[in-house]
């Protein structure tokens, strides 16, 4: 009916976020999660967060995080903004830093959020087109642009872009904010942090979600100069002045002073990707490398949605997008061992069928 | 320097929370939260969630905690939205149904974070100001309006509005949505939920925060007719598709699963809260008649800024504004009895110094 909804309500294409399925037991690689489980210290936190201090407020400064964050980037707290989920932290830097005047650009082929923050937003944005083989065309991000987003590594790709591209997009564009989102940055690409103190128009978004194995947590932040920061947090206090609960503060915080099991896992993850990466491109699959927790593959034979639908009734979730340049392509999480030893065996049953 | 920031961030004065202590211990009657426990049922229902599940996404249409919502309130679960907070949930509310073309209507005296929530959607309104006695004009919100957002009871003075004046409101807006802010109704107003399906137009808005002990956990909800609960789901999807963390979906089920707890919490609190108005009357303050966890006060000789600091020196808070037809007035949160009888003796100080 739509009877009483404003116009912007009518104009907007939400975003449809992978399946979370909640009967059957599926291996489930559609939504890139980790496959493993958080820091003990994190769970150890929560737990003893759990008590008669819910019935009041967090802090909505969420100061004691900031600062473990900042230790932990080697920032101040005022470098730090944090919210609920890298989703909340973009979808307010949108709002933050972009005008609908000044249009603002982003690939053609990246995390399919970006168009809707947008649109949410009123804002004018570009799709640039990425080239054939998914890498990023810096030349074209360059001039007199309201804003930049870039995932990096990029996804559904997995591509990662180089410091020194990033360098030139941000000297590319000194009057508009480059967001570069790093939800899968310590899967293997260089993140852009060690710049924040030399490029007062960077914003680094970053998650707890993928690597730090806390999606049902719900804790994203960004970093950059406290000018910025100020922005978003103008913006969060004039939505929701407390974005964080006092258990999800309590989580970040303890899986933030665990930082050797974060990278124990994360190299994990990235070694597995890496051998099933091999083996499927010895089995014909095209596979577009990878610095993320995740896979992008097509097969020269057997059409994607095929193989999407043959691998769910394998009791195999994954992700696919009915899009231009990319309908022929599955992006698939790297799980554990056992779980990618049942990928390939269901995808060498679905290409020798063919 | 606001180098960077959009048009619409540099416009914006942020709505500013009641002060959340670290260090010091105070007597904490600023910010209304609940002074007893959440129900031990939430939190064992908190403790079962804590473990490796975290690593996952929650469900973003958070289907089990809409259906047990539904049952608690009659209602179906297309009726049900669920939000990081009612804060969310009005901001959400704000972009959903209106438009800058249409003004929305508030009263001069409410929840000060409406006119923050039009301000972040660029929207117009019109504050129309209270009667004497903080009664709402209720002919003067009938009309050809883009909206009306009322809080029942108000905040801050507690005054409850009746069923029948928000049928008038409801018949008075054909064409607007009219939001009522529950925030407080379990301790003394009555609810509009009742008219949910007599009406189209009538959305209501309630939070754990409050009678349920929960402010630590931020959940808010919003019940009405499928129609205005499918533009919210569109702009929440538009915006985050995750707002409630695993963690926060189990403790407000397990809340709502205890609703002899509530019960019994909600009636203590407004019992103290009578014991005490009649008390601060005796002592010559002005008391107007409160439906919340919460008394409005005025003293006729002794600034309400004067007893402010008199209380935070004695290590009470409470809360005052510097605003028009208000700034002498306290807002306090009904505690225990034990903290009214150490409020209600600082008072006596205050007052007798002068």
């Amino acid at each position: 009916m739509k009877e009483f909804w404003s116009k912007r309500a009518k104009a907007l294409t939400p975003y449809i976020p992978g399946e979370q399925p909640r009967e059957r037991k599926f291996i489930k690689l559609n939504t890139n999660e980790n496959p493993y489980p958080p820091s003990q210290m994190a769970l150890a936190a929560i737990r003893e967060a759990v008590g008669e201090s819910l019935r009041l407020y967090p802090d909505p400064e969420c100061t004691s995080l900031r600062e473990t964050l900042a230790a932990t980037f080697g920032l101040k707290p005022n470098q730090v903004f944090v919210g609920n989920g890298s989703d909340e932290v973009l979808a307010m830097s949108f709002q933050a830093f972009f005008d609908p005047e000044r249009t603002i650009l982003f690939p053609d082929i990246t995390y399919s959020f970006y168009p809707v923050f947008a649109d949410l937003c009123g804002l004018n944005y570009r799709e640039v087109p990425l080239d054939e083989c998914f890498g990023l065309p810096v030349e074209e991000f360059l001039g007199n642009n309201g804003g930049v987003v870039i995932a990096n590594p990029n996804a559904p790709t997995g591509r990662a872009l180089s410091l020194c591209h990033i360098r030139t997009l941000l000297e590319g564009n000194p009057d508009a904010v480059v967001i570069v989102d790093e939800t899968y940055v310590d899967f293997g690409a260089q993140s852009a942090v060690p710049l924040i103190d030399s490029y007062p128009n960077l914003l680094v978004v970053q998650t707890m979600s993928k690597s730090r194995a806390l999606a049902g947590l719900r804790v994203g932040f960004a970093l950059g100069n406290a000018d910025l920061i100020n922005a978003l947090n103008s913006v969060k206090n004039s939505f929701n002045s407390y974005t964080l609960d006092r258990l999800a503060l309590a989580g970040a915080e303890g899986a933030l002073r665990d930082g050797a099991y974060l990278r124990a896992i994360a190299m994990k993850i990235s070694s597995t990707r890496d051998c099933t990466a091999d083996r499927l491109k010895r089995m014909g699959f095209e596979v577009s490398d990878s610095a993320g927790n995740f896979l992008f593959i097509s097969h020269p034979e057997v059409p994607a949605k095929t193989l999407l639908d043959g691998l769910r009734e394998r009791g195999i979730l994954v992700r696919w997008w009915d899009k231009p340049r990319i309908s022929n392509y599955l992006r698939i999480t790297v799980g554990t061992d056992e779980e990618m030893e049942a990928l390939c065996q269901a995808l060498s049953q679905l290409v020798a069928k063919e």
